[in-house]
């Protein structure tokens, strides 16, 4: 590919913090405190991983037509609101009860735990407001349209990271097994991910064939995502990682470094890294920063 | 019309039930303790107000053909989904701290907070994914599902009744006034209202001056269905309510008795009530259930 995944990544982060800028209402609209703390979180310097796979997966099918190039952004932007709010639930004091992120107070810590409640609330549900608008997504079919709703939804939802964040919480302080701990990432972090991979599919029009070797390649990253993430939370420092380090140990949580070693665990996010790259065999150049984003996914310092 | 009523309500209820029981996974799909979390408060007992209205709104325009029967089931019960995610928010601690709901404990109060706090956040998303079905929704153009989903996240968001939540929760111990109380209801309980009605005439593709009349009719209902709960709350017995009685009083919470009286109260309804059904003039007998929807909601003991 002729630009480096940096250039790409922080370009198509700009295009996507515009777009949201664009259609979040701003903290001057009733109730001010609800849009004020929706904002907090969303633009807390999120690198967007989400809304950019969606928008490589739509390049990689589709090409960097401007018509797709402005239809996708909405669908992409959609599972930012997602990931957001499930940021914003998961550090609630009865849940994780984290303090900060991103290096910033967590959301509660500066609106209080109603608000931040239904922010995460209202965040949900402006992602499908989103993703149901016609005045955004000109030349997408309504069919195609109803399909993107439905992925969105089950990939976040109760057999997806909904489930996932359960099985989580369930497994706090049990000796899981590696079995168990897959299955949570599966859920937790890689139903989301699917989704956005296979929402950029959908909106590009992928053949049947297209959509299942993107959704393989979504679903590997997925793990190795995880995998990574795991390493970095033994590894990072607190200022790498904008939150406190090692917090997985100190709550006695199983992790890959658990099982694997972290030098193990390392090897094995490449490996997984590797396979992802390799479902995207059958396509051309055009896919050249979906295999980026394999590697930038694995290598990452927060 | 010639079924009661009370017989019509029995009747949707039912088929409202028999729907969601037969799409709402059972409590022993993993991960059990969510499904069984979300089928505690979903199967409570609730009147299931809101998809009835759906569907009672979808035979003013269509009439009872079996077809249309069928396709409106789907939209209708999500909207008792999001009704049911937002008292188990509603209740949580940081919320209105509330231990019991249909004269049964509070969903936090039997599976802890962390996962009240995600049967809420699943059932919005199953909302979402229910409406967004092909399966279900046999000859619904998919054109008008898109339209369904966009006004369900409309009427709950955060210009809806997310917005309107905030807005009750600021106006706590303070001293508002008649408008800020009317603004506050007409998002946290009539936009919910206002998006079950008009689903139902979009459902049954309802030309826009029938839209615009059933919008009214709904509007009026939703504000009708307010003062009379406000009245509800100062003259129910815990028996009726299934909860505690005059709370709103002992918060120090504002509403239509405090600034009408009782009395003054219960005749405002009754006013915004015959207004809802002078709506409903262009309409034939087809109407029927929405008319005498609007008597009960104003006359209900709980």
């Amino acid at each position: 590919m002729h630009m480096h995944i940096r250039e790409y990544l922080e370009q198509k982060r700009e295009a996507v913090d515009r777009f949201l800028e664009s259609v979040i209402p701003d903290a001057t609209t009733q109730p001010t405190t609800l849009h004020e703390s929706i904002r907090y979180s969303l633009f807390a310097g999120g690198k967007r991983v989400r809304p950019i796979l969606t928008i490589a997966a739509a390049e990689a099918v589709g090409g960097t037509a401007p018509t797709l190039a402005k239809t996708v952004l909405p669908i992409a932007s959609s599972l930012e609101l997602i990931h957001t709010y499930s940021l914003i639930h998961d550090d609630l004091p009865a849940m994780d009860n984290d303090d900060y992120r991103r290096g910033k107070l967590t959301n509660h810590k500066v609106y209080g735990e109603a608000m931040a409640i239904l922010a995460g609330d209202a965040l949900l549900t402006l992602a499908f407001e989103l993703c149901s608008r016609r005045d955004l997504v000109d030349g997408l079919a309504p069919a195609r349209q109803v399909q993107l709703i439905y992925e969105l939804a089950v990939g976040s939802g109760n057999l997806g990271m909904v489930g996932g964040q359960v099985l989580d919480i369930q497994a706090e302080n049990k000796d899981i097994d590696l079995v168990t701990l897959q299955n949570i990432h599966k859920h937790k972090t890689g139903m989301l991910i699917r989704a956005a991979v296979r929402m950029g599919a959908i909106v590009a029009d992928a053949a049947p064939e297209q959509l299942d070797r993107l959704t393989g390649y979504a679903e590997d990253i997925g793990l190795a995502f995880q995998i990574a993430d795991d390493v970095l939370n033994v590894t990072g420092t607190r200022e790498e990682l904008g939150k406190n380090a090692n917090t997985d140990a100190q709550r006695g949580k199983k992790t890959y470094p658990t099982f694997y070693g972290v030098e193990g665990a390392k090897a094995l996010a490449d490996q997984v890294r590797d396979r992802a790259i390799a479902h995207l065999d059958g396509f051309g150049p055009s896919a050249d920063p979906l295999r980026e984003l394999a590697k930038y996914i694995t290598a990452r310092k927060n």
